[in-house]
This record gives C-alpha cells, sequence and structure tokens, in this order.
C-alpha cells in the first residue's frame, strides 16, 4: 500500500492509527520563504477537533500539533515539514468488542481481506482521526496562497437542505453555529434534527459545499489532471464521501447547451457561472465551487446483526463516541482538502509557460 | 504541463491533438505474458468512433490503431505499448473561425490563459477525440483481468431516465440500439429527443452509469488512493463530466445509518448494496457501480454573443460536425477509463500483502 | 514493467524495440511557447546515427523523427510532444540464431527470467536503438534551456585516454573527428585502435566525459534528488555504463579535506572546482563535469560457448551490424541525458521559493 | 523542493534538520504482514551513531527510534509506517559562526542560493544526520527481504586500501573493528591514519564496497530504473559521495568483449562476474557488488579564507564535533540504501508476469 500522499508538487504524505501513539505527516513542496502563522493551524484543528460541540463525538482530544522540522525563525525553508499530533484519549477497551467482528459498512472487513491484520482499535488507519493530519496540510497550503480563500459549508443534513443561491448566501456565518450552515434559520433545523437522530442511537448523511474564491486563471493540467478531476480525488478519499459534483452538476444533465452555456464579459469573467469555474479542467477565473455527498455515519448505536472473522453470526452495537452526522466536522476537512489542491495546481503551473 | 499519464503501475501516456497527425499513447507497466486479442481492440474503438449512426457526429474518421512495440507474436511482452492512431479527415477550415474566438464554455479561453498558445484547430488537446486513447488503454487493461467486466450504459439523456433499479436491468441490450440504454423503450424515446435537440441546433447532457462485475475482494489503497476515489477521477477527468457518485451517492446522504448499513451475510457478502462494492475505499466484492454525469455539449449550431482574443463582443455559430449528445459516445469511455483503474488496483494489490 | 520514463517535471516516456514497427516517445511537461528548431533535433539524431563513419555499426537507418503533437506553428504549446521513428532496416533473419540462445553478458537471459518472453530480435528492448528517442527528448530538453550548453566527448578508449586538463580542451573540436575525442592526436590514435579491435572480431569500452557550461545557480533537489544522484541515474541508465562520478571522482577520496575543498571568490565561485559545480546537491554556478564508464559492446565476432533456453551448452558467434566500441555513439546520448536531468531540475527549481 | 521522498513503491520519506527537534520519516508501501524486530533497527542505528568509537565524531545522540504507527502486535500492517529520532544533544551555539559565513564545499552557500533562507545549525537538512531515518528505513526494508543479505565495507581510506579480491574476503570480519574494513592488518592501518589525520584537523575521503548475496534473478525495471541506476542515484544521494561504480566498472572499460564477457554454466549461474550480478539492468542472480567513492568531510578544523554573506572575505576555523573520515559511518548507510533499492524492486518485480 502507498496510497498515502497526496499531490504532485505540493505533497502531503500521512501515517497514523487512531489508537496509536500518534498521527502526523510530512509536507514536502512547500516553496521556501512562506511566513507560517502556526496558530492558524490550530485553529483549523480546533475546528475538526472531537468534543467542540454537543453535536459531535465526545471523545477528548486536544489535537495539539507539533512542527519537528522545515520551518526556521517563522517561515518556511523549502524543506520537508515534519508534524505529529499524540493521541491523548485512546480508550482501547471501547473496541475490544471488534476485534473480531465486522461493523457493517466499515472497513473492518475490507481491511481484513486486503493486508490479513488489522489495528482494530477504533478503526485503525480507517478512522477519520487520520483526517487531523489533512488539516494541517490544509492550513500550511493555505499560507502558500495567501489571496485564494476556501468556504466550506453544510448545505445539508438529512432532507434539510440549504436551498439557496450561492449569491445570497452570507459566507461570514458558517462559523456561528455548531452545524456550520450560513443560515441561522436552517442551522437551528438541522441542529435539531441532529440531536433528534442521536436520541434515536441512529446517525444521519448530509452535504457540504464549497466555494473557492479569487482562483487564478490557469490551474490545471489537462488531459488526466484536470482541475475538478483532482478536487474530485481529494473530496472522495474523504471518509464517508459519497458523491462529488462541480458547476452545474447532475442537474446540468437535463439542461440544453444553449441554457448551459456560460457566456463572456469582454474581461473573460462569465454572466452566469454554471462550469464552476473550470473550463476545459483549468480555472477561469471565477468562483469554484463543488458539492461533496457524505453518507450517515456507520457506527450506530442500536444493536445489528452481523459477522465475525469466522463467518458466524453475531450481534453488536456501536459504543465508544461517535458522530451522529460527521457534515459539521467535515467542514474544514473539505476546506483543507481543496487547499491542498489549489497550493498545487499553484505550483504546477508556474511552469506552463516560461 | 505533465497531466497526461493516468495510473500508478498500469500507466497510460497519451499525446495528440484532434486535427494533427496522429494521437495516440503508450501503455508501461503491463504485465508480460498476457495473450492480446487486437480485434477486442478495434471493436471498443469502433463504438466510440464518430459516424457511427445518426445520432452522433458525422466526422469521418476510421480509428485504425497501430501498435509499434511491446506485443510480440500476441502476447505482451513487458515492455511498453506504444501505439498510433492517424487523424485521416482532418477538416481543419471547418475551425478558422475559432483561430482568435473563444468559444463559450469551451476550453479555448483557458487554454490561452493558461499556455499563452493553443491548436485552435477542432479543440486541440481539449477535444474529445483524445479519448480514444482511452480506449485503446482501456481495451488492454481489460485483457490483463479477463474476469472483471464492465457494463457502462446511458442511465438518461436529458430529463428522459432509465429508472430502473440496477438488478432488474438487462446489461446484454446494452448495444442494441444507437443510445445504448438497456431499456428498448426508454432507448427509443431518447433517441427521438436527441434527434429532436440536434434539429434545433441545440444539445442536451445525459448520464452514464456502469457496472463492475465480479472484482476481486482487496483492491483500493487507502488513504488518498481509495477506490472510488481514483474512479471518480478517472471519470471526471472525461470530457463535459460533472459529477460522479458511486453506491447510494447523492441520495445515500439523506437516509439514516440504519437504514443505509450493508448487513452482512455469513460469507462475506451483503444483503443490500449501498456501499457500492467498496468500503473503506477497497473493494468488498460485491459489484461496484457508479454513475456519472455529462453536461450539454458546448458547441451549438446556433447563434451566440462571445468574445474574442481582444476581448472584444463578436457573434458566433457552432460549425462543423458535433454530437448532439455525448453520452452515446461517452460510454465506451466510461468502460475504459474504469478498466484502467481497476487493472492499475489489480497489480497494486499483488504487494498488500506478501 | 513500468521504467519507461524519465524526468518528473519534464518527462520522457520512451517505448519501443530494436526490430518492431517504430520506436518513439512522449515528451509531456514540456513549458509552452518554447520556439523549437526541428532541424537541431535531426542533427543530433545523426550523431548518434548507425552508419555515420568507417569505426561504428554499418545498419542503415535514416533515424528519421515525425513529431505528431505538441508543436504547432513552430512552438510548443504545453500539450504532450509524441513523436515516432520508424525501423527502416529490419534485418530481423540476422538474428533467428539468437532466438533460444542467451550471448553472453547481454540481457537475454534476464528479459527471459524477468518476462518469460522476449522479442529476441536485434536484442528487443534492451537494444542501444532505444537511446534514438532520448536524444529526441534532450534535443527539446536544450530548446528549454538554451543559455546551458552540453559539451560531451570521448575521454577514453581501451587504455588510450585523454589525459588533459578541462581547462585546456578546446571543446570544438569535438566534432572534429569520428570519435569524437577534442585532441586530433590522441583521436587517430583511438581510431587507429578501434579499427585494429575490429579486425580481430573483437570490442573495446571506454570513457565519455561532459561538462556542462551555464548552469544557474540553485537547480537539485535535496535530499534523494540530488543534482548529481540523478545525473549519475541517467547516465547509468544508458546501455553498456558500468560507472559514474563527478568533480573529483574517485581520485578525490585520496585527497585530504584541506587540499579538496573550494575556497570560495567574492562573487561567490570558487577559485578551484573539486566540487563540480554541484554542492550539497544543488548546482553553484561553477561548470558541472563528469565521466560515465562504458564497457566493451558484448557481442562479438568471435565463437563464444554459451548456453541456449534448455540449458544446454552450445556454441555462438556474433552476426549482424555491431559496433567496436561504443563510446562515439554515446557522447550524444550523454549529452541528451544530461539536457533532460538539467531542463528537468530547471523547472523544478521555478518554485523552490516564491 | 520535494526531494525528500525514495522509492517507488517502497517508499521513505524523510523530514527534518540537524539541530531541530527531531528527524524521522515514513514509510509507506511496506507490505503487510512483515514480523518486525525492532532490535535490529537499532543495531542498524547504533553503527551509524555518532560517538561509538575513537575515530568518528563525538557529538552524544542516544539515536533512539520511536514508532508511531504500521507495526501492530509486532507485524506491519499495511499502513504507513511513522518513525520519529528526537534530536537529544543539539549544541546550537557550536554554530552561531556559520550564521552568515559560507564554509567552503559545504551546501551552505548552495542551501542560500536556492531557497533564500536556511537553517544554519548543524548544516541543517544537508546534515548527514539525515541519513540516520533512511538506516531506519533500511533496516525495515531488509526485514521485507530477509533472504538478502547486504554486506558494505570500507575499502578504502586514502591512500591505503583492501586490494583483495571480493572471493577472498571474509565478510564476517568487518564489524570487527572500528574502521569496518574487513582485514585487521588493513584496518589498523587506516585507523592509525584516520587519527593522524585528525591530529593534523584535517580530513580524509575513501571508498566503501558492497555486496548483496542471494538477490533473486529478474529485479530492476529497464531501461531507465535499471538495477544499477537505482543503486547508482542511492549511493550518490548520500552526502560526500562522489563517485559509483558496479562490476568491472571503470576498470572494465580498458577491457576488450573478449576478456570481459561472464560465459555462461549450464543453471544460468556464470564463470566470471564482471557484470557485477546485473545485466541489462535485471538482476542475473549472481552475487551485485559495486564502490561508492566519499570525499574528504569538508569541515576542517583549520583556518580557511571564505566569503559571509554580503561576499565579503573572512577567514573561518571549523568548530563543533565531525568526523574525520566518514567512511566508517557510511558503511551502514550504504547498506540501508541498498536494502531500499533491492525491496523496492522487489516489490516491483511481483507484478513483471502475471
Amino acid at each position: 500500500m502507498a496510497g498515502n500522499t497526496f499531490g504532485k508538487l505540493f505533497k502531503l504524505t500521512t501515517f497514523g492509527e487512531s489508537h496509536g501513539a500518534a498521527i502526523g505527516g510530512i509536507i514536502d513542496g512547500c516553496p521556501a520563504g512562506i511566513k507560517i502563522n502556526l496558530e492558524k493551524v490550530q485553529q483549523d484543528l480546533n475546528k475538526r477537533k472531537p468534543g467542540q460541540s454537543a453535536i459531535v463525538t465526545q471523545r477528548k482530544e486536544p489535537d495539539t500539533v507539533e512542527f519537528y522540522s522545515g520551518i526556521f525563525e517563522g517561515q518556511t525553508t523549502g524543506t520537508p515539514i515534519g508534524f505529529v499530533i499524540k493521541n491523548a484519549n485512546q480508550k482501547s477497551k471501547d473496541y475490544s468488542h471488534i476485534k473480531d467482528t465486522y461493523r457493517p459498512s466499515h472497513a473492518d472487513y475490507t481491511y481484513d481481506e486486503k493486508y490479513g491484520i488489522r489495528d482494530y482499535r477504533g478503526g485503525g488507519r480507517s478512522s477519520a482521526r487520520e483526517t487531523a493530519s489533512r488539516v494541517v496540510g490544509g492550513a500550511i497550503a493555505k499560507q502558500v496562497i495567501p489571496n485564494i480563500s476556501f468556504h466550506a459549508f453544510t448545505s445539508s443534513v438529512g432532507n434539510i437542505s440549504l436551498d439557496k443561491n450561492l449569491e445570497t448566501i452570507d459566507l461570514n456565518l458558517i462559523e456561528s453555529n455548531p452545524v456550520r450552515c450560513p443560515d441561522t434559520a436552517v442551522a437551528q433545523r438541522m441542529e435539531d434534527y441532529i440531536k433528534d437522530i442521536r436520541s434515536q442511537g441512529d446517525t444521519v448523511g448530509g452535504t457540504v459545499q464549497c466555494v473557492i474564491k479569487n482562483v487564478p486563471k490557469g490551474l490545471g493540467e489537462p488531459v488526466f489532471d484536470k482541475l475538478h478531476a483532482e478536487l474530485g480525488k481529494a473530496m472522495l478519499s474523504i471518509n464517508a464521501v459519497k458523491g462529488f459534483e462541480y458547476g452545474s452538476g447532475f442537474e446540468g444533465t437535463k439542461m440544453k447547451g444553449s441554457e448551459h452555456n456560460d457566456l463572456f464579459n469582454s474581461d473573460g469573467s462569465t454572466t452566469t457561472n454554471l462550469s464552476g469555474g473550470i473550463q476545459g479542467g483549468i480555472s477561469n477565473g471565477m468562483d469554484i465551487y463543488f458539492t461533496v455527498a457524505f453518507k450517515p455515519v456507520a457506527t450506530i448505536m442500536q444493536k445489528q446483526p452481523t459477522i465475525n472473522s469466522q463467518g458466524l453470526q453475531v450481534e453488536m452495537q456501536g459504543k465508544g463516541r461517535h458522530d451522529p452526522c460527521v457534515v459539521p466536522r467535515a467542514v474544514p476537512i473539505v476546506d483543507a482538502m481543496a487547499a491542498l489542491v489549489i497550493a498545487d495546481f499553484y505550483l504546477q503551473n508556474k511552469i506552463s509557460k516560461i
């Protein structure tokens, strides 16, 4: 297995299991001379952190990142940035019940089939805890491209969705509520629904939408490494993601070309933006936007029939501390992955023409 | 630009513009000793070929592939497989009108912004003609994994969709009609609609669904190179694609965990398959299925306002030979890209444990 | 096998066997807007071409390169550059005697062991004919970095060596004789020796030295991709190469630090250049120079005992048209590989700091 | 800079500066189910450790490696192996004199030119301290291929060389003396010479030879990733290396083909081994052997003229704790890098044919 590196020039490689000693990573390819604000890194981590509100998992992890290299006197030096997040709260006993039992719709079974061995504690490597390292990588990436801003938010929870045109959304409201939905009323309904779901011992899915503003023209590397293709891969690599669409997305398939084409203004901007800021796999300077689908968390606090490693039918019930809805904590992860993609293409584009 | 290679072990690198001398590619990493049926390669190409039916572009291209290396006495030798498809019918004059004019929602503008120069003839590198090389690569990939079968089909055109459960679809009907929809009645409605759209000088989008059968357990490389993440990237890299979902997809976001979880049978198979054959980014042996969204083709035979390279407003109308709906010809491309992904992961998985 | 790509940003992928239909390659990652002089490419190919003088193989190959993509109206477009060199003179009958017999110190045996099959005609993929594609790649690379010049030359043939200090060598003399040794008298001795060796049906080794002038400071990517490490890999990947040294090389191991250190002038240049233009894996602006060791060609026109694929002892004698000494034709290949390395690092260095 | 990863399938990525908080790395692509003996890892580290004998630097570093992931209940799990080595003894004050001054033949100047900033403490990333992470990677690699053994040793120090045929060397003697030369008498002369050199405040170079035994046939990926090309790159990437040769090496250039060819025995082995166990870039099952040239350490305890970052001439004298001869401590590094190369090709070869 060698799938733990993301990016071609700005590269993040991560390691770590949910209940090992630590998780962490190495960022290689970060240009030298970037001023790094370490507080901003920690702030992003805090948005992803368990225990931050009443509607997320209550696992207690300080998620404090330590940087070991690559930053000197407040600046990047061009050498690899190694970092570690210690696992503080490893309640391994919570997971002994899954040592030989495969949780439905989890990765337990497939990891065992693939590797013949798995660290079963808390899902091991398949745990979403791994995404904390991505948030660190994304937080550094953002500082490489400070003029570009990333605005992910919760766009639906179950059947409750924010049906608003992008232009009418006040992105400043995203962090105003624990759901991270930039509409106070809708956010409240989502929050209530999540609490209701949790009280049932159940979970629910949702979607995260993301807008990226101020992207320079020219990012993306056709034909295989189109900008939206890498964004899609980045999002689909996040735990629990089932779908990705950008611009007009699936709705656009129902349209006619005469309705769908974005007509040009004289300055190269377009009057509409059904292209989602990307044409031919390359950014055109308009806002990039896309939506990511998250399935309901597989671990529920209800009894379910399942099998163990001997293929025998057993019954199990989720224990431990889990999110009833993964979407609010997924918001900073979507931002982070988007930042990794854009920073990488930003660097790649430096040599498109010379 | 270095985005013209797909795959990590089974690697396809392509070259070629729509109206250059030829397109082609190199397949590197194909294991030795694979018996190659060259007719099957040509058959796949013929499914993608222009001029094959009344509802696709009437550009005439024989699309005959020539192999130059890597196959000896009917077998692969482990050395790179070089191939070329000559461009026979290069009506370059059809495209002189776009030399200095940017077609709306095309890649003309972004290529110029990125590279400062573009081969404007027929869209150059951004033309879907490039996908012929992908079909060749996919056709070889399929022969590396002969037990695995790929079944892409047209699942919707505009608002006309095949609303059938996967189990009830007769996949043998896919090639029974020019739309490649495995339901004769729905296919006829789609065909009529496409003809109607064409008579308007317009275009329409649609979706392609794909089922992959007999995938071994264990394919996919977490955490970044999850099986569905690479599938998603592969599909999103195809011209005109706007979205990708697998398994329960976007609909799954509305479900509860208690509804969504796939319960196990004793043999490790599952009673339902909302996971779409992939759990934790690794295949679990169930059918893999996904849906790909294609926007309407941007080139329409209607007058549109646009700008030229000086930023002046001009009016233009599509010329040349174009598809009113890209979906029927996209079907073999989706199959090809899926085969490239699966063959690559098949090889990668050979060393997951030793 | 997936070892047919060289470079990270400026990438050359090659295909082709000695006696297949064609050899060729794809250059991906060449920046847009580079003016390409196609005659210079052919000139480099002609230096490597068989039959160019009395002391090289008399195989007749025009080695005419055809470019299929990536160059438009005389300039690179940023898209992949596909090219093909047809194999004109495929005297396959010359090689039937090695179909089942392993030539000593050739790749016949190891290819069979690795792949279980091999194209035995003329050595197939293991033939040095493959290097023609490298020369094409290198010739394009040189035009990306026109200010940097490459000066490979024959520095020894057998025991006859050019024992001159680099500063005293007149690099303009390299092409003045068929041996490519920039000293007329020494070149004549080498030429006579090669003819003598050929008349014995034997072969001989030699060395090629290369000087690269006007390299900007800062090229090379520690810690693994040091400039000299990639140069070494590039050279060692050429057929028949057994060794590589740069700067003071093996002789430098006998020196003391006080003798070996290159002291600085005020402008950062150094009074001596035992470092060979590279310190800590990064170019320092001084001339880069290195030496490459080539073994004697394995195919000799004398009877040798060997084994066949059944392990039986048989006797064989070289047939066909071979070089008695590979070094004169290796000179343009060394230049080409050096240019590929430098162009790649030149592009990589564009993002060391931003 | 993104040159901190080595390997294609078995991949080591390292981070860390000489005087930062820690160095470390991530091994990605290690197959699951490998039993890991952690003591052997530490033993290899101890061979590289400073302060181990009277003839090496007296910097005190315990060099204790901590593994954070990827190993569970004594076995690899197929997930990335993250590890850290804390920097215990960071006498940063020793290095304040080089903050603005460029040490001759060091990387100070080139790092500043490339990155515009450098961690000057102890050479920062350019310090050979980084190689400790390579030793960890190599120690894990060896356990993936337990039947293959690596035997690097000191073959020369200055003009004192071990002029012995490989077959007559007793490899068991390597660790019998601090120089790591498998001949007691020669080792003693080398040791005396190193002490003499140190007393002069000077340094000296040398060579390391390495024999790899029991390598399976078929390793290496032509044409660019030939086995010896990657070995060469691996060795040249080690600090202070100036040259690499394998098999007959530079001496072989003086031979005739009739002398140099290795004739076959019936079992495919050869009567001689001038090929050094590699033919056409692929292992043939014979012993692989090669020699690596190390220049004298640049830091000497004598006064030298140099320049500072303003280009002014200054005088400097080495301080701190440095090796008078790098070769004895380079021996385990050569072994480690060789193991990384062989393990990687071992995995790659799993898919040469299927």
